[in-house]
């Protein structure tokens, strides 16, 4: 059995790059950028009016004058006007070209305009004011985003700015998801009293979702024979393979062996921790397996602490580790790490970890009232207080 | 000119029911549930084998009996079997019913099988451990999700679990998203010396997006007319319209006027904040209109500050508010609500907020450097210091 550290140091060591596509920008949220963003121009990409109102030549104003005929208007989205009298003003819009021959802008609220003349109502003001020059914010050719940020609603706007209206990110790996266990009936049947319906594969289909994983999903039944076959199969069409359940040391757990026989390696299987333990993990030259527990919240926990940031690193992303504070004194006897169910509430600019009470990896429902698990460390002490800091993963 | 507070306060006195839809479980993430998740049955439907390894009478064990007879075997997902002789043990699986007249049960690691013989290899075990009761979870009536949650992957597994294949949501609004503005030209043109492309609307599609809300989008070009003509049918067609720009003091700035005239009842326009102030809020009986102003961190800001808290009241939603801790001081003049865009970091479990050196509300780029907004009240002295907590709007 090795530890949790352990377990996910080999699983970042076999990370694997499944090259870039290119798909159109608005639907690149959630996907990971593979290539620098560019400015095609300086931003702003001409002297920029910042206010509606008037645009001076600044000299005049320091003359002591005031009154400004107004000599014409330049719109947003009109080509450049010159002013030709520099003692003249030129109304102008947010958002347009300043008029050649004007350096300075007032804005309306400041000026009092009659028909043909401005005139300014204020004492003070700063030659240059309320433009927004020329390559102020970025010059072309500043990389705006780097390659391998994970794509926002802030980066969309940016992709338009520079007319990138198809974008490389990094190719989602092909994935299927099987749940085993002969006791699992689909989720629009009504189950005899020893069954029960089935539920990881959703939870991991929309756990994989909010990466923008799309995924497919099969039911095996408990027979060596068909396990054999289909895993056969799914090794040779897909890139990840995510089973739930037949990973402990019941008489029907067959997957490790049947992964071993089909030629899989083993990374690791069982790893000190709860819930979550009997998780086995393997590969082939084509093909990663993770191979989580059957019960409902070792399986999510093992996808959030294991599959995420494999998938992460996979494609070129740096994830920031979060922590929170401990609410209450927290006792845990097995020498295992404690992934512990928590609600996560921010307070004064701290974030407080206060435990569920769950009953164990079998209680689905508990996580409904969970925000996260905080990561209490394998340690003989086992006693956890009220106050101290632990890495927490979020999942809400 | 309102204070962002009054701004809010209108916002959200003027929310809309815009009802319940039934939609597959599966595509329910991101939507908010509107109805009560209730346990079909008890969790766990049966007296629930927790550990692979033997079920026996705890009886004969305290009666010192280490050798128990295999009677049989209680897979999981077949029916209940009944050990007949009390002294003999069952071989049982986890996830299995526990066998009838077995109340504990010892995991394989704990066990020594020869063939149809088990030894108890371990002194101390406990009367109906390993169990994991009927019942223990939740009894069958429990109420597991409640009403008005915003649906994560934790939820997945139990509208699964419970066989909701089909799940009651709010109903989304139907949005019309519109940029104004003659300097803008779509994202595949390439723009002339006094253009720029559009962006703003890309963004709130894709803000909207992270809602679940889709959206559709429309250019219009700053001519009282073609406003007029096309705002009309927009009204009668959409429940909610998003502008970008037209909203300030420029001559072409024609939207709240151009709304006015159309029988759109003003809620307010202008609030004493940076960036975004010229923000114009209305509404018919059947539409409300957000007209933000056309910078792109002002419609970004008053996208978050705005809409998102009215649309997840509209869905019934509470949402907690997070603050951050300033690790600068900041000071800002202008006796105005400031929202600053700032970098987040976690550390030691405190959320820490380091400004952005920004160029205003027209500096797009300085967006994706960012993970939120910090937001500085109005305040006479505006001198805010490093250490102080404020409240945060994460976007990422």
């Amino acid at each position: 059995m090795i530890t949790v550290e352990e377990a996910k140091h080999i699983i970042l060591q076999n990370t694997q790059d499944f090259g870039v596509e290119e798909i159109p920008f608005l639907d690149s949220v959630g996907r990971v950028l593979k290539e620098d963003i560019v400015a095609d121009r300086d931003f702003p990409p001409f002297n920029r009016v910042a206010m509606d109102g008037i645009a001076i030549n600044y000299r005049f104003f320091q003359y002591g004058v005031r009154d400004f005929k107004i000599e014409g208007v330049q719109p947003a989205g009109s080509e450049q006007e010159a002013m030709i009298n520099a003692s003249n003003c030129y109304e102008v819009m947010t958002g347009a070209v300043l008029p050649e021959n004007c350096d300075t802008v007032i804005r309306y609220e400041d000026v009092s305009i009659n028909t043909l003349m401005a005139t300014v109502n204020i004492d003070e003001i700063t030659e240059g004011q309320n433009i927004h020059y020329q390559g102020k914010d970025r010059n072309e050719g500043d990389i705006l985003i780097k390659k391998n940020t994970v794509i926002s609603p802030s980066e969309i706007g940016v992709l338009a700015t520079v007319g990138k209206s198809k974008v490389k990110v990094a190719k989602l790996p092909k994935v299927m998801i099987v749940s085993t266990g002969d006791e699992l009936v689909g989720v629009d049947k009504n189950p005899e009293a020893h069954q029960i319906r089935r539920s990881n594969v959703f939870t991991l289909v929309s756990l994989l979702n909010e990466l923008k994983i799309p995924s497919e999903i099969e039911h095996l039944t408990d027979k060596k024979e068909v396990l054999q076959q289909k895993i056969t199969s799914f090794l040779n069409d897909f890139d990840v393979l995510l089973f739930s359940g037949a990973v402990s040391k019941g008489k029907f757990d067959f997957l490790p062996e049947v992964l071993e026989e089909l030629g899989v390696e083993k990374l690791f299987h069982r790893v000190s921790q709860r819930p979550g333990k009997p998780f086995w993990m393997g590969q082939t030259d084509t093909c990663k397996v993770f191979a989580f527990p059957g019960n409902p919240v070792s399986t999510f926990v093992n996808c959030l602490v294991y599959f995420y940031p494999w998938y992460y690193k996979s494609a070129g992303v740096k994830q920031q580790p979060q922590t929170a504070i401990l609410t209450e004194n927290v006792s845990f006897k097995p020498d295992l790490t404690y992934f512990l169910q928590v609600k996560l509430t921010t307070e004064n600019g701290q974030l407080f970890a206060t435990p569920i009470k769950g009953n164990g990896s079998g209680d689905l429902a508990s996580l409904v009232e969970a925000d996260g698990f905080i990561e209490l460390p394998k340690t003989e002490e086992a006693e956890f207080k009220k106050g101290e800091v632990y890495p927490v993963i979020r999942f809400r």
